[in-house]
């Protein structure tokens, strides 16, 4: 019998989910003719770009401060992140009429900032690396006795993560397979807990940009390697897993595919052309990973399910 | 007791609804509290963006394909576009398993003509005039047989296009005004026919670019005036209302309000960023009418629908 205690298990998943009914969008999930026909089997994409705060962040954010007692909810939150984690963190918390406050490296886009702040959110600007920003986490946490919520290496942030696949088990039960982009890998991890303790059967796969592949590489080894000096348009995925994370990836996640920039830049492309939504680089990894040659092969997954992650990107540029 | 005769009723839209169940998308209607708040009132989008094809020309399309008797089916269909409604006639006519011929100026962009022909249309290319583009029809009509329906002024085509009314209502009954976008009227009077006839309470307006502003001076001047040199960016929205469609705008139609190039720009930036929704310029009128300050000053309109019309564009410029 397994000793392995996981960080997160499906009762946990399904406590979020009913925390969660009424506070989260339950996104759609959505189908193209096309979309099949290219990646030879029936396909179905989760859209939690049309989450709130634009990311299936707000999941896992919510479920976390929900959680806090009252006493605990009141001296507020803390994070340090530039990506939705943060707006979804300031969001989550507002909602809650508590303080969020975020610590940011003092070179994150000035539009970042002032997506938080738009949210609430108390931004405290720090050196760009990560001795200041934790630092600085610290400081805040000191000082205001806030709760920190990290963003993805946490108990009820991946549980929050999981409901987006126990939704997607609900509207499309006959998947044979989901796909998950992976950075920290909660949303990975969450969905695999969730989507295995609801379908024992499901086959649970990683999406995960070539140039921060250290999931890939860490199934590979059979043991967590770190993520070192990544190099992706995917800026969603640039961490390596987590202290929780890892195991569950290690242990219930068949595989880790990778796919390059201009895979996902395609991918991308073919989201906003033919489904008309609007996805970032690293929400549209799981789309490259299914329409690859490589998975395209796997045998006996007739429907796939895929998180599209992710809809904030910039719209001043091309990305192709 | 009036006489006028109308070229669509509620019950013509129903049979539509009741055909093309299961051939039509049913697109969702989706809301937005930062949409909400800078319109002052609640908003939902019918998003038929998200219709096959990528617009909700596939509609009226379908309903006029599928009524055909099967002995007129069997010769065929035609029209003459360069827009949406090529593609979703080719689509409708290649499920019925018919040939669709459509007539496109040979300056037509290569891309639509290609998008056309994924679709399966047979495509004759002419002159870039109307005289041309009618006279090819008629002769594509004498020799094949096949049956021409035009892309707005048409029975079949009008009670097809009213059936996203009848979605919208029924996902968000409360509705006390809808918004739609008018060139040619086929939409804008199917959505008032079928809104008025399932609500009788409820204020049907038209959204219509300043520089293609036909319907909204016909409705100023009781009687219809035709479009000549439009010039706007929502390239859908050139054409002037018809003889079928201008009685229902003129008896139906409340208001036709008009917006601004730049209005429009800002408003489908809004809905690429905020909703995560690629909408072209013609689909994103109606949001920028709701947000004008013209709108916003109606009295006793707390929630309002909006048919986001469509989501063809290109992909290979910025339009901001």
């Amino acid at each position: 019998m397994s000793t392995t205690t996981y960080a997160c298990d499906l009762a946990a998943v399904c406590d979020a989910a009913a925390r969660l009914a009424g506070v989260v969008h339950r996104t759609p999930v959505m189908t193209s003719a096309t979309l099949d026909e290219r990646a030879g089997r029936r396909v179905f994409l989760k859209c939690e770009n049309l989450q709130k705060v634009g990311a299936f962040k707000y999941r896992g954010a919510s479920n976390a401060v929900r959680k806090l007692t009252d006493a605990q909810a009141a001296r507020g939150v803390v994070t340090h992140s530039s990506g939705n984690h943060a707006q979804a963190l300031a969001l989550a918390a507002r909602v809650r009429g508590i303080p969020a406050y975020i610590v940011m490296p003092k070179t994150a886009p000035a539009v970042k900032k002032a997506a938080v702040e738009g949210y609430g959110g108390i931004v405290t600007e720090c050196e760009p690396n990560l001795a200041a920003r934790e630092m600085a986490a610290s400081e805040l946490v000191a000082k205001t006795g806030a709760t920190l919520i990290p963003p993805f290496d946490h108990e009820d942030v991946i549980a929050g993560q999981g409901t987006a696949a126990i939704e997607l088990l609900e509207d499309a039960p006959g998947l044979d397979a989901i796909v998950a982009p992976v950075g920290g890998g909660g949303l990975l991890s969450g969905c695999a807990v969730a989507g295995l303790g609801m379908k024992p059967t499901i086959r649970v796969f990683g999406a995960e940009p070539l140039g921060a592949d250290d999931a890939a590489r860490s199934k590979a080894a059979g043991e967590w390697v770190p993520q070192t000096a990544p190099n992706t348009i995917a800026d969603g995925l640039l961490t390596s897993t987590g202290r929780l994370t890892w195991p569950i990836i290690r242990d219930r996640v068949e595989r880790v595919f990778t796919v390059t920039d201009d895979q996902i830049r395609a991918a991308m492309r073919f989201v906003w052309e033919r489904l008309k939504l609007v996805v970032e680089p690293s929400g549209a990894v799981g789309v490259a990973v299914v329409l690859s040659d490589e998975f395209r092969a796997l045998a006996n997954i007739g429907s796939v399910g895929i998180v599209l992650s992710g809809g904030n990107v910039s719209l001043d540029k091309l990305y192709w």
